[in-house]
């Protein structure tokens, strides 16, 4: 990992969506630690060799805000994901100054108003990032959705495009779910954007009409964190050496705040699907199996996979490969959302706008332009991430 | 897989040092089935739709021999293996006239004949192969080391340098190791090579300067087929994911041939060097961890690897990865021992000497040109294969 | 296991219903084969040197009959199960005559027939039993379901007393489901039953009344042949050493018949009830986590189940335990399914009438006496088998 | 677990050889914890409700000391083991007082001194133990030997008899290996006595015969806490069904004190000993497969061991089990170090001499009376345990 790195001038803000949660808490406590040299940079991309002449902000110089729900002080669940496992307490002394100095910037997050047009609430929720950035005075700030997982979103002709959406937004109620509220007023705010959850978010077409508008860069979706991560590194084995892969199953155990949310077979829906999508683009249709996510609250913040891959070889022999994965989510999440959002700036300074499919790396399901094929390949992943950031690739 | 294929006209001879050991009956039994049309040719990397406009050579028009120890007829041994388990006994009725054919063509390997000088020997086993390329009329031969894993050669004089090799050879017995011994001749007998054990074989500066000064390809070592293979494509997970791993540990279970062979320590230490190379060239020095290699007969031809690692991530949490692997070890090697007679050839015909650096994908330990860097990560490998064979990279 | 064992003299009939299911045929298979010396009696309990002076009826006197639904050869099913990796294609030649003899005593079984009471359906079942039990001169017949699971039964003031079941069965359609209709017609004609399955059969409270009205034994149900077998095994090893169990869960992958069954939700609740039985007997209240079946078909007879445990210990530190257990359930199955007609046939001849207690070691979910205190724990279960039929606990 | 057990009265000392090590000073920790109601007996078998009317020593009644070669206070040790996950580090600030009272007797242990008898160091080390009792006015003192493993002794005349030995002791150097030389201070102390590992200890007939002069109980050899704990509760399952073990392999990765000291071979040799011994007793001769220890350093107290059990059942089909255990060995001996004492202070006042083989629950490789069989099934261990402390068995 560099020790004197290229750095870009100016400073970028990140501004998270679920501020107080697990990813974006353990992200601003792991700024502060590495960014004051208390830890090494271990698991954060940007931070690697292969990165250290692309101009990307440097990690101490990154300002943190967001919005949120609920009101637990960041110190407090910075606390609580200590005792958790999610890092060392000893750690956190030394950051008090870096949590408050975040706390201070979160606001109010958009509650559910039934009955109400949306278009209000968007517009409080753009002027909290835009007085944000003029605060700190900020080159840019990326919005990094970190919020719990929504189900699918009911399709709706509102969505279809920017002059439909906005119109409804001014007199229907309800016409964006919360992950594409945020997303619209993070626009709105001219902002970047980073959906780290499998929510509809930017993926509507009227949004993605607005990013491409205004010139501005997206990322998603769903981070590749765990399961996801280990599928994609092992998949492309058994693509390329011709062997036959007739089932693949998992079971996902997880105690943390997702593992209540998907234990709503609606949310978990939209997961499911995000996670068969690399499967099905790797070893082709007509693999068995099913993917389960079980919430037991008594394993707390460490979530286990067991995943068992039945393959027939030369000859129609039958093999297996079994994984058991135990990870920590929040502490595999947090370094990839703040590389993400130093990523994005620095794609915006190259001026990139739309989809980022150089960041396919990070994701479950990437975004991608119209009719672009999707790589799910880690490696080959990881080459056109580190190509497209030499320049080689842009 | 492709259906209509680009093929090369001509025919290629396969000349197995081993040729009654499990990978090379497999191979034969395995390139008739497919070459009849009984089976699909799941596990042969050449027969991917990747490599259709490649120019390989066909698998019905590859033709077998070799050198073997034992005189066990193929027939017999065949019927053994699928007795084991390696594949089904219902494909041997059919194929009786292609092992017969085989099995003609065996003729006794080179025994240790101590006190004597070896040159009469290598001439004797390069007239073997001549004469088999005579009597079918060949293109080309490759010569393919599928036999027992010799310990680590003891270093001699007489290995750094093709003339010193020659004189040595001419009046002073033991010179070269078996192994050593077939590469020498199979280079004497204008063959390319193909090393799948990690015995010493051409891996002496005599040899490869031989290979050089004749225009002859090879490729080696130690194919790539099973904890290797899982190893490769998960490793990069955590370089690239800037995890750090602490300690990886494996234990293999094995029954067959080479697991009796490999309960001998010193040729396990061969195996061993060549599956902790690539760890270390992807993770870095300082990985913990050792790698056992357990002989139970009772498992017979079925081998298990259990691999344990443990890493940390982001702020120094502590998490691991385990896998099992269950696999059928010659039913993985014998379609790439095809596959690599199938490249090696081509590769001939491209005009391409000395190590074959893009074949790299099918190895434990990559030969490479001097100062070469080497590719151990998978994906990277198969990508540098499909380029190579396409033209973009030769 | 026992050389010179003491016999009972005298013959014992074995009634399957699901006789050409994949049980009901390896377990003729395997009687056969044991029976002519042809294969040792690995998996047969009653054949251990505990067993050797019980006085069980011999494997080879044991004759076999029964009702299937199908009517797939006996002769048929037994080479798809030798394809599937079950028992060795080899030993099927020597058997045709047994399983012949077998096929030509296998009846129609009851078919739904909406609308009409099954009192007739009842009786015609218990002719075909008491017609082969003539016809072959058997000292006694023992009824083994091996049939598919169904459903829990939908509770009906009929099942209450055997006057209001059998008032019931003469007017009014389909007040018995299938499997109890079954266990109906055995103790009619004056057998001993089995569950093997978790479905109704004996349960209903009229059922256990006319079993103990005509002094018959019984035992079931749920022959526990896999995960709940290591379940029962491993559970004592936590509540003896005061560890504390936070979560069970479990995966189950598989793809034979029961698969299949089991991927129907109703069914799968009554395998679900009975699996959890034993974790909460031995565990007590309060242990997390699921456990799901899933069918994979390509699997075909193999299943595969993992279980993770995860467990405090002193101070509250947290470990797990983890286990894969890959088996062929029709081959764990049938030995035990001997082995209970056996020891039932012999309970019989010691007079013992009602659910046979000592028999728990062969299920998931074992009959008992009511207000009886459960057994789950497998060694106990065995030191009770022992001791009963060795006379020191009848 | 008992919430109101009935406790003899006086009190116990507990001596620890090795009193500064990872065990004992959790043993330390935990008793203080669980005394305190700090904390639940989790992984107390001595607090089960099975136990609440055996007259056992309360935990907070005992009191403890020991000997060690090294300083480092315990109040330290116990602060590395919090930081090592051993248990929560917010335990300790309350168990100050009683970290510094066991620390206070903790006395230097015997360092070799080539050629020198030992017997004036054994009268030594006897007149710390005799006045550690002395000064608390202690009704007994139990020794528990849970210091580092020592290779197996190697066999002199002088360990044959007392008499041999009481004359060597008087005139040879180095006639006993350490920790039998504490196992003599201990007995000439008038002190019961506990072997956790499978050192050489009490087991030389010379001892054994002073133990039974003096009538005093004894206890060992091994403490079983993982792998063994798991492979006696899973063995019978294989023995009871009658299934055949082809093959048991074990993996063990470990990175704490233990593991560097059986990271020798000649340590190593005594482990895989005991270890080895369980499996033969409950499945006889003949099972393949090696158990390896491999000392991990970065894995710290985690201790991970991988089964893997290659099994024949009914017509010989192939099954296999793996399990995977994640222990924290310290957590796991600790409470059944203090179990032990508390069991054998209970069996002195029952009047029991010589070996304790009802205790054989605890240990890898139990002692017992010559030509007495010995149990390895944990359940009938446990069984066997009860009945004796409730007057049943004795």
């Amino acid at each position: 990992m560099s020790d004197t790195p290229t750095r870009a001038p100016g400073r970028t803000g990140v501004w998270f969506v679920g501020a107080r949660g697990s990813v974006a808490t353990t992200a601003v406590v792991g700024a502060a630690a590495v960014g004051a040299g208390l830890v090494p940079p271990t698991g954060m991309v940007a931070e690697l060799d292969d990165f250290r002449d692309a101009g990307l902000p440097a990690v101490d110089g990154l300002v943190f805000g967001g919005h949120d729900v609920t009101d637990t002080p960041l110190a407090k669940r910075a606390e609580e994901l200590a005792a958790g496992g999610v890092f060392p307490p000893e750690l956190l002394p030394a950051l008090g100054t870096a949590l408050s100095a975040a706390d201070r910037e979160i606001r109010p997050g958009a509650r559910p108003d039934a009955g109400r047009p949306q278009e209000e609430a968007a517009r409080a929720l753009t002027e909290d990032i835009v007085s944000f950035r003029d605060r700190h005075e900020l080159d840019q700030v990326v919005v990094v959705d970190v919020s719990s997982t929504e189900p699918p979103a009911v399709p709706r002709p509102a969505h279809d495009s920017l002059s439909t959406l906005e119109e409804a937004l001014a007199h229907v109620p309800d016409v964006l779910p919360p992950s594409s509220l945020y997303a619209y007023a993070a626009l709105r705010a001219d902002c970047g954007h980073v959906a780290f959850t499998p929510s509809p978010g930017l993926r509507l077409p009227a949004l993605r009409e607005l990013a491409e508008l205004r010139g501005l860069p997206y990322a998603g979706s769903d981070g590749k964190t765990g399961e996801t991560l280990v599928r994609t590194a092992l998949g492309p084995m058994f693509a390329h050496r011709a062997l036959r892969v007739r089932s693949w199953s998992g079971t996902n155990l997880l105690g943390g705040g997702d593992g209540a949310t998907l234990a709503d077979p609606e949310a978990a829906r939209s997961k499911n699907t995000s996670k068969r999508t690399g499967l099905t683009a790797m070893l082709g249709e007509g693999v068995e199996g099913l993917t389960h996510i079980d919430y037991v609250p008594s394993m707390g913040e460490l979530k286990t996979a067991w995943d068992h891959i039945a393959f027939e070889g030369f000859l129609g022999t039958s093999m297996t490969l079994q994984f058991t994965w135990q990870g920590v989510d929040s502490a595999l999440a947090a370094p990839l959302v703040l590389d993400l959002a130093r990523f994005v700036a620095r794609s915006r300074e190259h001026g990139a706008a739309g989809p980022q499919e150089q960041l396919a790396f990070f994701f479950k399901d990437p975004v991608r332009a119209e009719g672009s094929p999707v790589e799910h390949r880690l490696v080959a992943q990881f080459e056109a991430l580190r190509a497209w950031y030499a320049g080689d690739a842009r």
